[in-house]
């Protein structure tokens, strides 16, 4: 019987005025950001959704819990850095985590890559970033949020 | 070759007031259900069409049946344990399966533990639940419907 | 440790009158198409997408570009032969993939075979097709447009 287990997660979050849009770990400048407990990075927030769900281990909720003032403002490189230790400290191993944004903005292919470079370092697995849009249609369409969905592949 | 084969599925409903909620394979008091042919329990329909997928087993409908009456009403818990034979009479392992509720209710922090055993025990299989909202917005934030996703790991 | 990886994605677009509608890689007579550079096939873009994720080698964006006239109206046949192509050179094995159409229309149940056929052999993997509405709620629900998600599993 083999020993690899798969997880998926979506998450959504309502796009801010005036606040860092902080998504795929990453700073886009001149970009509306998006609410939450946290930087409101869905892409981060939707991959360690899916890598907990793969080991078995809670979800998001669990993870930073709710109203704990040290997650104000967090980072999803540093939610993927905890993310990797609590896995490591279980015995899991992340093969790989494909996520996706569904978002009217911003534009991910120029920076698809430098995405994908600072997820798989934070995570220590490789990470693939895609991205889509709603063609304006629904709350990701028209502006109102971003939406993001992620799947991991782990071995115990 | 490797003889593993990934499924993954969608499910939403609508809520109807005054319905018995069942979410997840239990019932949550208190709680307004949602529609549908069986207990409309999005969770365990996502789960069932992930895992019939990923078998190559046809979908939810094809299960199920449209207009059988011996289904309306039908439990989560029920359809796992009829998958569960299915799959396995078909020479299918199902190494896991992750879900997720997307929904403004019912809470799941509280009973996710719950859950997951009473559908890991009726499936036979470990299965992971996580939940999350979209912030208010869409169907699933308005409070008009539920929906739910799932991603099955079966082997040959 | 294992040569697994999986890919998962969504895609979503308008429904256009008068289009004719490619759906799963086949032509469904009676029903409006949808918008899009291409056929608008949101089923086999999905897939397009998952496979590209799994193998992290960019998105349906990078594979079929902007504003290049010869994918205009390309079928979801022809852009999963081209990708069985690209991924068999970069010396990926697709195992398998899961795909689901989020729409009101058309019915896939009749047809369901006959999609798994042709994409399976355009891909030249095991494709699923499963099908599932949204109770008339949101962009998919009203009949605005159709969605789809799919997961692949692929061997490094």
């Amino acid at each position: 019987m083999s020993n690899l287990r798969v997880g998926s997660a979506f998450d959504a979050h309502q796009i801010q005025a005036g606040k860092e849009c902080w998504i795929a770990g990453i700073l886009h400048e001149g970009q509306d950001g998006c609410e939450g407990h946290s930087d409101g990075d869905v892409v981060s927030h939707a991959i360690v959704d899916a890598v907990l769900s793969a080991c078995g281990l809670g979800d998001l909720g669990s993870f930073v819990g709710v109203g704990r003032p040290e997650y104000d403002g967090v980072k999803g490189v540093q939610l993927l850095g905890e993310l990797k230790a609590l896995v490591g400290k279980h015995g899991f191993l992340v093969l790989n985590v494909s996520a996706q944004l569904i978002a009217q903005t911003p534009k991910m292919g120029p920076v698809r890559g430098e995405c994908e470079r600072v997820l798989s370092e934070a995570l220590g697995a490789p990470v693939s970033i895609s991205a889509t849009t709603t063609d304006h249609m629904g709350f990701t369409g028209s502006g109102e949020g971003r939406a993001a969905i992620a799947t991991a592949l782990v071995q115990v």
